[in-house]
């Protein structure tokens, strides 16, 4: 039996799945990640949860895949302190689960393990050399070639977020300026609307109204929604967003020629909407892949792309 | 015995190494391109100096690998009509070589042949994962995951000189705007110093005494050498461009995290130059991959890098 784990900074996912490594889900489970609670009172809580779930698959463990956010080291099995998951500083996860449910285990980040989940069993299967990009508060990527996950120095490939765009534009969380994921994820598309409804209040009344009056309550989802209603400035500053973000995974392209580029991440709800300019900048900016026999998909396991990423993860041990 | 060709639009070079695959050079030749002359008249010479090269290096062919400019098709061995091979339109090169020379052969692009010639023999060697970056009067690039060259979606993997970088910037040859290609090769180089003799002819006066006073001769090179001795338009010129350089190669860095990047192609004889703003882009704007872990190498194979790709290529059919 295949035990998978996606910890997150919300919740914790559990999945188990039989050793064929078709990736069913024979049985799964979820709970807040209370993360106020540490690293050691988390593991107990999901080591706990593992038991009960492994007996209604039917089995104990034979191989544990485990999914984290970065920055963690691979190889060493450690997580290294994930932005999402405070306390979380060298936490040396694959020996603490593998010892506390006897199996081996392996770790890998959720961009990753989502990467090879739609990959294997989602919106990619198919399709050997694919680019995955979750767009959310944040910007990930991973990349398969050959049906592999590329990890690259230091476990770092697939960053695809903090590509420089705008060299003088705004500061990234990673250090640099003018990232993709400065100009074009759900965080600085927030950001802008702040900035707009300061700067710019008589436009911005629309997505006040949609905020409650309060900017610290304007969101990537609420900018959406108020661009699907036809509001001019919502409209200005998604679509602002989205050529940025085309651009991002039109570079990509050009570097990889991927078979497959799959989006998942919060904020690929907002659908076509995300999906048609990010299409038309393609088309328009690629020139040397033939884009027409390149598929650009949303991901088929949404939440679960991780968790199912690392039950593939957890076959290639067992 | 292994034939190695590489046609290029100057110069077409031949050698012959045994079937060790060590890739040493038993035999060399190169003869002028004569483009003039059409595909036909220069395929009869390249048999007709192959002939006796073999010979020479004392064996016939066993397997020949054909380095040449893109767009082609490498799986069908057939040469599409690269922009400085006028008049090869759908060249089938490699039944052409294949029964002149009696011997299987193989076809890739220039700029993936240099990349496997280095890191088969050259800079790159012990480095499986590798970026390598032809800076000429184009940019091109090729791309090895764990020794093995990525082709892509229509073996059109690598083609880094062809991100956008300035969404707004100069058409690049390719039909998008504001393609790396566009800001910082020779060509792009040049036009912008024949622009600034134009435009700020008092502060161009260092530049055009080097060009002879006619713009028509101003170039890459000799905005280098106008830098290099301290002019002060021509370092604006050449530090402009190397920020572009060095942006796009960060990206590549960002997205791949390769171990090494190898550079080369006419414009890397800058040398330090053109190595050191590179070099401070990368680190200061790639902050997720451990830079102090890559290695950024000029090439060491230098003109001779996609004939010694070529003839590794050739080992893998024979």
């Amino acid at each position: 039996m295949l035990l998978g784990i996606d910890i997150g900074g919300t919740k914790v996912a559990l999945g188990a799945a039989d050793s064929s490594g078709d990736g069913q889900l024979l049985a799964r489970s979820q709970h807040p990640a209370e993360t106020r609670l540490g690293p050691d009172a988390m593991l107990e809580r999901i080591i706990a949860e593992a038991r009960p779930l492994l007996a209604k698959a039917g089995g104990r463990a034979t191989a544990i895949g485990i999914s984290c956010g970065g920055p963690l080291d691979r190889q060493r099995g450690v997580v290294l302190g994930p932005p999402n998951l405070p306390g979380w500083t060298s936490v040396p996860i694959v020996e603490r689960l593998s010892s506390a449910l006897g199996a081996p285990a392996a770790l890998d980040n959720d961009a990753n393990l989502a990467a090879l989940g739609e990959q294997r069993f989602g919106a990619g299967r198919g399709y050997d050399d694919l680019l995955y990009l979750t767009i959310s508060t944040g910007i990930g990527g991973g990349i398969l070639q050959g049906g592999k996950l590329v990890h690259g120095l230091g476990g770092a490939a697939g960053e695809l977020g903090h590509q420089t765009l705008d060299p003088r534009g705004p500061l990234c969380g990673c250090g640099n300026r003018g990232c993709l994921e400065a100009l074009a994820s759900g965080s600085a598309i927030a950001r802008s609307a702040r900035e707009a409804a300061r700067s710019r209040a008589s436009q911005a009344t629309e997505l006040m109204a949609r905020a409650n009056r309060d900017p610290q309550q304007l969101s990537a989802r609420i900018v959406a929604e108020a661009a699907a209603a036809g509001d001019a400035l919502a409209l200005e500053l998604w679509d602002r967003a989205m050529g940025w973000l085309g651009i991002g995974i039109a570079n990509a392209i050009t570097i990889l020629a991927p078979q497959a580029v799959v989006l998942g991440g919060g904020m690929t709800s907002a659908g076509a909407l995300l999906f048609e300019p990010i299409q038309a900048v393609v088309r328009e900016r690629v020139r040397l892949v033939p884009v027409e026999k390149l598929v650009l998909l949303p991901a088929a396991l949404r939440l679960d792309s991780p968790l199912r990423g690392a039950l593939a993860m957890a076959a290639e041990l067992a």
